[in-house]
């Protein structure tokens, strides 16, 4: 029996998504719970392993079980043990076919940058920080080099492990809302750290350090090197993946 | 010279706004701050004294110093002293006859609540919850009754130390985003948790549990029993102090 959970969480004081020998991650404290209500061990395989401090709106995970137990109780029950910054929103049975990560065909992130003199401090968990003026304008222009299907070489760290860095940009979307940059951005998948890398080289953008075409020859370059630095994880928000109806999930992950 | 300060602050982890003789507070932490700036003991007085667990997103302050530093660096060197969650946003220079508390015309709240099957997790420092479905229309309706001035004793805590249990609400908005509702509310000022049992009172209503008609009931009773419970802090946050323009503000905190 393969089950699929929708689960959000504030990555700030987790080591990352990913199981480590010791530390505390979300993946961690998710299959303790789950291993509790089982009272048997639980693994769990996620949509899209995030960094340390990053967010997850709706990570999607499954798992296989044969236990039995009421989709409430799994819920209720595996809440009831997890920290009060991760929860269990939603709970489906799936087909064996469904596989939380490769039959996702698209994954959205959210950017916060805060764009003001001074620092945050009552979000200061949830937003980057930018203290000069930013042209959201010119980052949109540069933006627009990103769009479609190319290899993200430029944008991954060189501890990557993904054997092809083509991956494809649905959108790419900003907007500032007062003090506040949102940044929004889809893709079939992301390589490590991409969307971090996208966010530090359209900041040189938005600061009128370099041209908005400087992205594109970033990209056509491939080479790590020539970006911007990595944006802080904090900033950064994992809203979901998204599958094929077929699998009978919530509306919020269906294409 | 007097000066104010305009403070943003993630209320969580302190104990409230008003120093103590030991305990972690926003006020504790701020006259720190500023007596390492000044080399000088500073002392604070604000418009609004938040509870523990309670938000700021502009405190205003107002303190007394003969200490001459440019207004970067008071700013600066503050915040550099500060811990991650508390931040001096601006600085003004204000005549002797500007008081935080007693000069501020009105004070701006905002109270938001998760209104899902299943508690917050990613923002959990920031709403409270409430599981089950809410009529907002019933909970403005029931709002309704409290605009104006009035006798406001049936919303206050016993332990309020208000001579004058008389306050005039300006505005009481509830909107729904999506899975939150928000409430703003604007008063010449507030009584002791009387922005929370207001909260705690509409609810009931918004539940289905009581008529809009029974807020005004409980406002004529002026019994602090009869009311709803108090809502949890984590809500609420402080948004601002209005002050009338003459004492140059910056303009969010200006009538």
């Amino acid at each position: 029996m393969r089950i699929a959970l929708g689960v959000e969480y504030d990555g700030t004081d987790f080591l990352g998504w990913q199981r480590l020998g010791t530390g505390r991650t979300v993946q961690g404290v998710l299959e303790e719970a789950l291993s509790f209500v089982a009272n048997t061990p639980i693994e769990v395989t996620c949509a899209g392993r995030t960094d340390a401090g990053v967010h997850g709106r709706c990570q999607v995970v499954h798992f296989d079980t044969d236990v039995q137990r009421q989709d409430r109780g799994w819920i209720l029950g595996t809440n009831s043990r997890l920290p009060t910054e991760v929860a269990v929103r939603w709970l489906r049975h799936v087909p064996d076919a469904f596989h939380a990560r490769f039959s996702a065909r698209a994954r959205r992130y959210r950017y916060t940058l805060l764009n003001r003199p001074i620092r945050p401090a009552l979000d200061a968990r949830f937003v980057a920080w930018e203290r000069l003026p930013l042209d959201v304008e010119r980052m949109q222009a540069g933006a627009q080099h990103l769009i479609g299907e190319h290899d993200f070489n430029a944008f991954r760290t060189v501890a990557c492990q993904a054997p092809n860095p083509v991956r494809t940009i649905h959108a790419l979307q900003i907007e500032r809302d007062d003090d506040r940059i949102h940044f929004e951005i889809q893709a079939n998948a992301f390589l490590h750290h991409m969307v971090r890398n996208i966010i530090g080289s359209l900041l040189p953008v938005g600061l009128g350090e370099r041209p908005p075409e400087w992205v594109g020859e970033v990209l056509r370059g491939r080479d790590r090197a020539l970006a911007g630095p990595t944006a802080p994880a904090c900033g950064l928000t994992f809203l979901r993946p998204l599958y094929p109806d077929e699998f009978g999930l919530p509306a919020e992950v269906c294409l």
